[in-house]
């Protein structure tokens, strides 16, 4: 028996988020029934995390235990020809049999973009939450600021969080303008359900003047998913990468 | 009666191509569609040309002649709410009567996308043709050279062409590298039927050492179709935009 990771990234758009459910298309179904077809084994995979409907990945990490003799750096190709055109398995590596995609991971970074243009680009509208005002990004950043450390991200939580604990470490955030688009990238520890979402929610408040940028600190301090501002569309959000030696 | 130019821009992944056609779903049947709604008029729109299926567009251009007393900067955003998210009207102007967006026109842009990379970009999938091999681009752009100027493009053309001349005037062509994508842009007078995708098929056999550059040139006196490569896939072309001053 041996363990492998592999990189996959997805197009979520057209997914019920990437965990098995009762109902709808999803991620981890579809490589389930890749790996079946390749190695003849029924596996449960273990993602880094769940992501839900309509959101993207870029490196989304899972692992598996297998007793298939095929060669490591075969299964990405071999699972590609096996795989729907919305799902490209980047990599496949060996991992200790203790590696755990979800427990054993430091850190994540995702991406969260804004196309501001007044028309959407029709070719990344499935990519980038449309949405046609003019954002103040240098208060935005400000804003943003707030939330880099350690703190209890309540306010920043769906109210259907099933985590006991929110406190999460933040390490880092930017915005970065592209013409018309503006990225949030934030890296941190783990981030809890709808976390990026509803702070990047949040910030388009900011962003339209409708908060003032020291709010974000107010609202962190007040841990009350009331204070802060709406959940924003999942299709803007993508995980980038997954680290697992913390000092990636 | 007044005549209204438009620049439109579609993902043409799930159109059975830009013209109505007796089966499957067309660009112009959903902008006739919306105009419809819009100003309860039945138009036939004239578009710069047709394009395939699974072709996109980032500046297609249409015109219409109509009695609607709609201001002219209304179109773009009243079409919008009433299309598809798959297609995205940019703009809307005003154009003499005598203006005939096909017959009008000056010069055509447009672009052709190879992926190159190991696996696709899941995120272009649909708007680049992923060709996993390695490409000696200097060759191609050599090759690509004999193109550029007035010539007779019958070998680079379907055999199911129905123009009875094949004499173009390519003013530029270019290949471009971005990380793992190559981009040819090439912009012309005209473009006969699957001309530019059966220029890039062949392009792809210089690249791969499979013919000398000069071949390029060869194939092109010979004027013969069957001198020339492969029709290259659909889906990597994109019509960039239409001129209609000769100076632009």
């Amino acid at each position: 028996m041996r363990n492998i990771g592999i990189t996959v990234s997805y197009d979520g758009t057209n997914f019920n988020g990437f965990q098995t459910q009762p109902y709808g298309r999803t991620v981890q179904d579809e490589i389930e029934k890749a790996i079946l077809k390749l190695s003849g084994e029924s596996i449960e995979i273990d993602a880094s995390g769940r992501t839900d409907a309509g959101v993207h990945a870029v490196g989304q990490v899972f692992n598996f235990h297998t007793a298939s003799t095929i060669p490591t750096e075969r299964w990405a190709i071999a699972l590609n020809t096996r795989l729907p055109k919305d799902i490209v398995i980047l990599e496949a590596f060996d991992v200790p049999l203790s590696f755990h995609s979800r427990k054993s991971a430091k850190r994540k970074t995702y991406r969260y973009t804004i196309d501001t243009g007044k028309f959407p680009d029709v070719f990344g509208r499935q990519y980038r939450f449309h949405h046609p005002a003019k954002l103040d990004v240098g208060a935005m950043r400000e804003g943003l600021g707030y939330l880099v450390g350690e703190h209890d991200f309540t306010s920043f939580t769906s109210i259907h969080s099933t985590k006991p604990h929110h406190v999460r470490t933040i390490y880092e955030a930017e915005l970065v303008r592209e013409g018309v688009f503006v990225h949030m990238y934030i890296t941190g520890n783990g981030f809890l359900y709808n976390m990026v979402r509803i702070i990047m929610g949040t910030l388009l408040w900011v962003g339209q003047g409708k908060l003032a940028p020291e709010a974000m600190g107010t609202i962190l301090a007040g841990r009350s998913r009331a204070l802060a501002g709406p959940t924003a569309m999942p299709h803007g959000l993508t995980l980038m990468s997954v680290q697992y030696s913390s000092d990636s």
